[in-house]
């Protein structure tokens, strides 16, 4: 059987493994971000009969340029954000990952240079180097938030041609000032990308960078539907930026990208969305209900506008997951010394992650001089 | 409002369009190649059970590895090739652009090469430039056939890193003798993709590719739901080849591509194989009526094992191509000159084809001594 040392994959390449949290069966999955609860009845009714119409004429090709979705997503921005969002000014792919991927195919790719500020969402550096995109390393404070000055500082040093903010950031919870990302767009001409996958859970006050839109035709701001809109499993994610972008986007994507099944699916959660993000503030109570428990164990988190929260500090985290996992509790070991990230779920989750986290925070935490957040 | 030209893209994409067919409204579309068929109803009561169970679970991401959807392609490969196929051996994207994508960004690449005997499926040429993989067109005979030995000599002296051949040909129609294949994997170190996207559709006792997998690890066969399966809404391609190969492209797959939705629906399609495949005798019967009719018409076309015809010669292709779109017959310009492809669908949008085509042929046809194929 040959192996893949036999076979003539880019050198890059050789020696990795695939990206992907540990699929281990646990109790209590808390480890992906996932939202907790199952789409509501209303909408399940109509996503049977959306997807049976789209079903009527699956031999033929979708709508390669997605305008109906597009149009809807369209509208969801414009009503949640207070900015107008036009149907010219968004596009979509299965997953955030796809859009993210076409933005360094149009923008990035050989020769060219990304940065971000770690720690930060790991598949950025990856579909990096997916694409042949130079990848940097931004740096962060100690409390892993961003210094304007220090970033603005390092983005003119190493002039990169895609940069990436993620607000709130993956996996340490925090959003990040509107002023930052603007000082960022400031400090360089290429295009700065505004991850948001996690923007419905952030605390109240804190805006979008959607309205940072008008007149910075560089800025894309991407969201998903994996997160507060629970639907992880249908693979949606969408942009919104200058039409021009757009057009961009569309020299680089795959024709026909997105099936008929992932429209017709995702117009009809979105007529859905009010029963959707009904989850979110069950969500964000769960978030702050671990948050303010921590210290009572002598743990402390990282401040969350995100449906997870980074927490520690410990002395050994790969044994807290452990020690955690053997009481049915996944969460995830971000690789971050000190801290493990678990995702805020159902009641009962909370439960159970809290139960656990007691019986091992007294002999795992760090007692250290390691208070950086 | 800025325009494209005043965004960093990248210099190759200046000046581009996107690519696809013209999306021209007309009452019978044959320019895509679709399965005119919709899926019989005793699927559709199947598919939207699967879909239906699916959607209880979207909040979760999908199987990453989408092991029973492989489990299930591989089932359906070996017994319609009589070439045992094993679920490792199976990937699935979406759609057989983004397994071609996937298998660049693995063995092709910026400073890599990739080589295809064009005409030929134009996607490959596009997608190598989007993964920055340097392309060199590979010859054709006049009839659009593949001189192994010229193959063999130019794959010597370009030396690719990925070699396509496209068998059945697309837009030509005609499939590949598998002693070429053969000769053009042995003068290669590179990966030898047969892009089988029309297997289904050949000519009784043409072999797949398939069946040369065992000792050829650099050997890829892709297939589709699209065509076949007339499921082009799914967009659900997959290949088979050595099991090394599969663990090339999870290095580079984006995590969780294929939706839930995708992974349910194309496994309830594949529960209804015999159904779906009875289409391909229907269409090729189409297929061969087209044929039959051209000469009469003082007309020629391609030896086709597609679902679709080359057919011609005009002395302005793209004028034949209006007037029958002026009755209501929608075909493709591929940009061969003095050829036109149609694809072969019901009875009666081969009855209206080749009612416009009468009307038009005697004033378009050449009658020069262009009569290559």
């Amino acid at each position: 059987m040959p192996s893949l040392d036999e076979l003539p994959l880019r050198p890059e390449l050789r020696g990795r493994s695939p990206y992907g949290a540990p699929q281990v069966p646990a109790t209590h999955r808390l480890n992906t971000n996932e939202n907790p609860y199952p789409l509501p009845a209303e909408l399940l009714a109509d996503l049977g009969a959306a997807l049976g119409h789209a079903a009527l004429e699956l031999n033929r090709y979708p709508d390669r340029d997605a305008v109906a979705l597009r149009t809807d997503l369209a509208a969801y921005l414009s009503r949640t954000s207070g900015e107008p969002v036009e149907p010219g000014q968004v596009w979509a792919a299965n997953g955030s990952n796809e859009v993210l991927q076409q933005i360094l195919q149009a923008f990035g790719g050989a020769g060219r240079t990304a940065l971000g500020f770690t720690p930060s969402y790991s598949m950025h550096p990856i579909i990096s180097g997916g694409t042949g995109t130079e990848w940097v390393d931004g740096h962060r404070r100690a409390d892993f938030t961003i210094d304007a000055a220090a970033a603005t500082a390092q983005v003119r040093d190493v002039s990169p041609d895609v940069v990436f903010v993620t607000s709130p950031n993956n996996p340490t919870g925090t959003a990040v000032a509107l002023e930052t990302i603007e000082a960022i767009y400031d400090a360089t001409t290429g295009v700065v990308v505004v991850d948001e996958a996690y923007a419905e859970f952030a605390r109240s006050g804190t805006p979008s960078a959607l309205t940072l839109l008008p007149g910075r035709p560089r800025l894309i701001v991407s969201r998903t539907m994996s997160k507060a809109f629970g639907m992880a499993g249908l693979r949606l994610g969408y942009l919104a930026a200058d039409p021009a972008v757009v057009d961009a986007l569309q020299l680089v994507r795959l024709p026909y990208h997105l099936s008929s099944l992932t429209q017709a699916a995702a117009r009809a959660a979105l007529a859905h969305t009010d029963a959707l993000l009904a989850t979110v503030d069950a969500v964000k109570a769960q978030r702050d209900r671990i948050v303010a428990a921590l210290p009572v164990m002598g743990l402390t988190s990282v401040p969350s506008d995100a449906n997870f929260v980074l927490f520690g500090h410990f002395t050994d985290a790969p044994a807290t997951w452990q020690a955690l996992l053997d009481r049915g509790v996944l969460v995830r070991d971000v690789g971050l010394p000190g801290w493990l990230r678990v995702t805020a779920g159902t009641p009962a989750e909370t439960d159970a992650f809290l139960t656990a986290l007691g019986e091992v925070a007294a002999t795992s935490r760090s007692t250290g001089g390691e208070s950086g957040a």
